[in-house]
This record gives C-alpha cells, sequence and structure tokens, in this order.
C-alpha cells in the first residue's frame, strides 16, 4: 500500500503525519504532495527524512490511498484524477461532502458506508464529527426530532492563518485573514453568508448531519461562532427526542460509545486538546420542551475533527481488506 | 435627592461612577461606600476628590437612592436597612430578583415596574438584560413559544477577579479564581450547579426572562459559557414563535427599538464594548421548526448588562418624579 499525504504543510497535513507515526500505520511507500511553493521542503517522517514533491496528475500513478487536506479548489481537481487512477481519496475539503455518491464518514457511526465508496470518501466538517457519535446513540435509542447547535469554534479550525490572525490581534497587529479582529472577541459568522441567512459553515453542520444519521425527519438548526481560542471547539446541543427517557439511560447510552469521554466535570477545549476522544458533559434535561436534553460536547477540531478522523478511515479500510499492504495481496 | 455607591471600587462600581458623570444626572450629595478594606480610598467624579467610606448601616441615614454592586451577601445584608430607611435600592446582585414585590426591570422593557417598588428594584443578570428588548418585541407581536439561549460571556463578568485571572492565564500563571484557565479556553459552567442539572447562571437568565417578559406561556432554556474575551457578552439565541412572519417584520419590529442597533454585519463583542446599546444580528429563518427564528445578541455586559441598566431605572424614577433633587419638592 502506497500513501500519499496533498497538503503535506499544512495545520491538517502535518497532523496527518503525526497520527501516522502515533498509530504506527503500516504502509510501503509514502509520498508527501503540496502545491509548487512547498516543493523541497525537508519533512520528517518516523525519522526520517523525506521532501515535499510537487502536486501532479501523476502524483497518483503509484498511489493506492490519499489523503487530501489542501481547500476545496485543489480537491476538486485533483481528487477525480487520483480516484481514476484507482487511488482511494480521503478529503477533508467540503467538495464533494454533499454528493450523493460519495460517503459523508465518521468511522463510529457509519464506518460501513465508506466501503462503498466510488474512489472519493469525504471527512465531514470538523464541528459535525464531533457531534456525531453522542447524536447517533441517542437517535438508535430515542429517536431525534430536532437539533440546536451553537458552536465555540477555534482559530486552528482555519488552519495556521487562523493561528498566525489571532496572534497579530493579541499583539495589536491588524488582523488580515478574519473578517474582525479574532483576539478576545466572538465572530458569529464562519466562511460566507449564503441567501437564506445561514453562513456556509451552519449550513455544512445542518446538511452533513442529517445524511450521516440518515434520519430523513431529523431537524437540524446551527449558530457557528469563531471563538479565541486556538485549539478544540466546543458545541452547546440541545436536542428534542421523540421519546421519553431518563437521564441515566441517556448517560448509560453514551458512556457505551467507545470514542465518547463522559464527565461530570468541565469539559474544555482546553482538556481536550492533542486526544482523539470527544468529551461530553452538562447533560440533563431541558425543561422547555417534552423529551428535550442539553449537552456540550468537545473535541481537538484538528486531530478528531479533521486528521484521525480521516486516518479511522483509512484504518477502517484496511482492516475491512479494502486496502493492504503489498505483500498481503 | 442624595445617592450612594454601594461597592464603589468593583468593576461595576467603577462604571457606576463613569456612567453618572457621562449622563450628567444631577443630584445633591454622593457618597461612595466599600468595604473596610477600601475605605479611605480615593474616588474621583466630577473632577472632584472624595473618600470612599465603609458601608455601615448608618451610611443610609440621609440617602434617597442606592446603587448596591457589592455581591449578594451585601445586598442581603444592607438593602434591606437601607430601604426601612427611606432609601430607594436598585440592587445590581441575584439577592432579590425572583422576590415576588421586587421589580425587575430593564427600563425599555418594563420600565414602569419600578414604580412599583417597596424600597428594592433588582437589575437583571448581564445576560438577562441584553436579550430583553429584542424577545419583547418578538413576544409583543408574535408571541414567544419557547427560547434556546446558548451565551458567550466575558471574564469582566466577574468583575476584576475574572479579569486578572485571565491575564494569569494568559502568562502562564495558575488560575485561581475560576475552576479551570480560562485563557484561550471555553468554561460550560458559569456559577455552581443546581441539582436538575442546571447551572445556577443558566437558571436565572430562565427564571429571570420568564418574570420580566410577564408570560407565563413562556419556555425557556439556557447554556451559559465563560470565553477568553475580556468584555461583552455574546448570546446565540433560537426563538419558536407562536405566529407566522416574514423576516421583513421581524426586522422592522426590531429596528423600532429604541435601544437596538440592528445590523447586517458581524455584531461581535468589541464592538460594542463601551456602548450602552445592544447590537442585534444575524437574524434568521430557522428551517428546522415551522416558525422559527436564530439571532445574535451582543451588549456591554458592564454597561448594558449591569451599571447602564441600573442607572437606567434611576432616571426613570427621576422622571417618574419618584426621585428628585431637594430643590425640586
Amino acid at each position: 500500500m502506497n500513501i500519499g499525504i496533498v497538503g503535506a504543510t499544512g495545520l491538517v497535513g502535518q497532523t496527518f503525519i503525526k497520527v501516522l507515526e502515533e498509530k504506527k500505520i503500516k504502509f510501503d511507500k509514502i509520498k508527501f504532495l503540496a502545491s509548487e511553493k512547498s516543493q523541497g521542503k525537508d519533512i520528517f517522517f518516523n525519522g526520517k527524512k523525506y521532501k515535499v514533491e510537487k502536486l501532479t496528475e501523476e502524483s497518483f500513478d503509484d498511489l493506492d490511498v490519499a489523503l487530501f487536506s489542501a481547500g476545496g479548489d485543489v480537491s476538486r481537481k485533483f481528487a477525480p484524477i487520483a480516484s481514476n487512477k484507482g487511488c482511494i481519496v480521503i478529503d477533508n475539503s467540503s467538495a464533494f461532502r454533499m454528493e450523493k455518491e460519495v460517503p459523508l464518514v465518521v468511522p463510529e457511526v457509519n464506518g460501513r458506508r465508506s466501503l462503498e465508496n466510488k474512489g472519493i470518501i469525504s471527512n465531514p466538517n470538523c464541528s459535525t464529527i464531533q457531534c456525531m457519535a453522542p447524536l447517533k446513540a441517542l437517535d438508535r435509542n430515542f429517536k431525534i426530532k430536532r437539533v440546536v447547535y451553537s458552536t465555540y469554534q477555534a482559530v486552528s479550525g482555519s488552519g495556521n492563518k487562523g493561528i498566525e490572525d489571532m496572534k497579530k490581534g493579541i499583539n495589536g497587529e491588524e488582523c488580515k485573514f478574519y473578517k474582525k479582529d479574532i483576539s478576545y472577541n466572538c465572530l458569529p459568522l464562519i466562511d460566507d453568508l449564503l441567501d437564506n441567512g445561514y453562513s456556509k459553515e451552519e449550513w455544512k453542520m445542518i446538511q452533513e448531519t442529517k445524511k450521516i444519521l440518515e434520519n430523513e425527519d431529523l431537524q437540524v438548526t446551527a449558530t457557528c461562532v469563531r471563538v479565541p481560542v486556538w485549539n478544540g471547539h466546543g458545541v452547546s446541543v440541545n436536542i428534542e427526542l421523540e421519546n421519553s427517557f431518563n437521564l441515566e439511560e441517556i448517560k448509560e447510552v453514551l458512556r457505551k460509545e467507545k470514542n465518547i469521554i463522559l464527565t461530570d466535570e468541565i469539559p474544555t477545549p482546553k482538556d481536550i486538546s492533542g486526544k482523539d476522544e470527544i468529551m461530553v458533559g452538562r447533560i440533563r434535561r431541558d425543561i422547555s420542551t417534552e423529551n428535550g436534553v442539553s449537552l456540550w460536547i468537545v473535541a481537538d477540531n484538528i486531530r478528531k475533527g479533521a486528521a484521525s478522523n480521516a486516518i479511522e478511515i483509512l484504518e477502517f479500510l484496511m482492516e475491512e481488506g479494502n486496502l493492504c499492504l503489498k505483500d498481503q495481496e
């Protein structure tokens, strides 16, 4: 199995590399791809030095799988080229997420969908990913009617540009990346505004949640806000369930999920930063509606919200035999 | 009219002084009161130097009105003493807010309630105050069924202790005031946790909203989160209305309110800091429910959320003749 990292010098790209090392994933050959301006840069992986190669159509000729995180435009151009050459693409951009034939996967929720891929598998939006395991568990047991999300999203979600922009703001310099100074401030608009009044980020959360949970009746709304946190997204989730419940049942259901850390403490972005689990807390009955429950979810948006989730998809494919080492073929 | 400031050295107390100066409110005598440890400290007001006096039972003998912001314990002890001596108390603490005979007032929403006072008028919680004018306008025109709040609350809401604690966190020192490091972090718990799973802060928003809007059928829930912002609270508000609407009607209704700045831009805590208005934006139809609307509200939590609102109550009483200068009596 030969693997390629597209966007290897970016924040998610660098985390792909870190997580591949940590998980000791075995493969035959690895290749680091990026735009021309990063060509020739050194990348260290498992103690060995590699050079970044320029991404071209030929980059995929000898690859079996490629992890993409270089923005929607790069994905739109190169993911179809890669998959036409027989290279499976796991794409972190939003380019193909809502396409019918493209699986949108959080492995512990709908991992088997990844086996239906036609060459491209999409990694969901960071804020969406971290809510899927708890919502799936609640939907399975109590059927969800409606979800109201309000997000608290870290600047790392915008990659290195977001981090650099907040540093500028803190140092009293002019912020250029975000529409307003993000330092010690909250920006209630992420990505562009759509005609329907939602931001693109909010619309992604709404559409992706429905696709991943595969519940046509599910009603979802979202407000997405950038907060002055380096890393780790928080989401305040208000849920209306179809069926009655008691809180202990809900906690029991969530406790059984392998990727969820359930806590009675105060789960914060700093607590979860660097980890691949999601942390769920502040679980309580919502007194304003019949079968309502509120909770708070944090996750490392660069790891579970992006790189780790993509690599968990890769692991799923490998376990199911869709991708294997050459000497095992 | 003789006026006293109780808690004169605190963050809200200092803002009482600033707002009284700015608004050029006329009175006969002013007195600055605080605990023993602040006794003798200098206070400058309208270019004149005053000494902070120690708060005692006798402090109120010659006062007609006192603005309290020295915490619940001080209010519980001294507000009844003051009011028994004929001094009207406008109290910023939560001590009396939910007592039936105590008006809970946002002047532009229910100012006339302040005239029913029996000696004590409560200033609502900061996060509640900033949502009242928009919600009242929507309730009056479309009747509100349910509100889901998620807050983004600045450290100034905890007074100087909150600000100092965030400075410590930023400098890599141990935070001692908040339960966890607030710097570049979000803490999804404000104040203590109640047995029903809500925090005290959330419970205040729920109860106070119902009391101020005087709508018994109103269903409210809240998630209150501290964010690493110096000053200015944000609230993501999801509202279900009884009656149908179009968005232009809603905007028109909000535009008519004198204290609301309606904007199509991105209203942030930094934009509203230092102002007495509230800013409302991101108004959009919620696609997840029949008559749903979402909006985002920011306000200066120390000014409109505390000091300015209290002083607007004072102005209301003065305009209505409940408090007047000695030479006008």
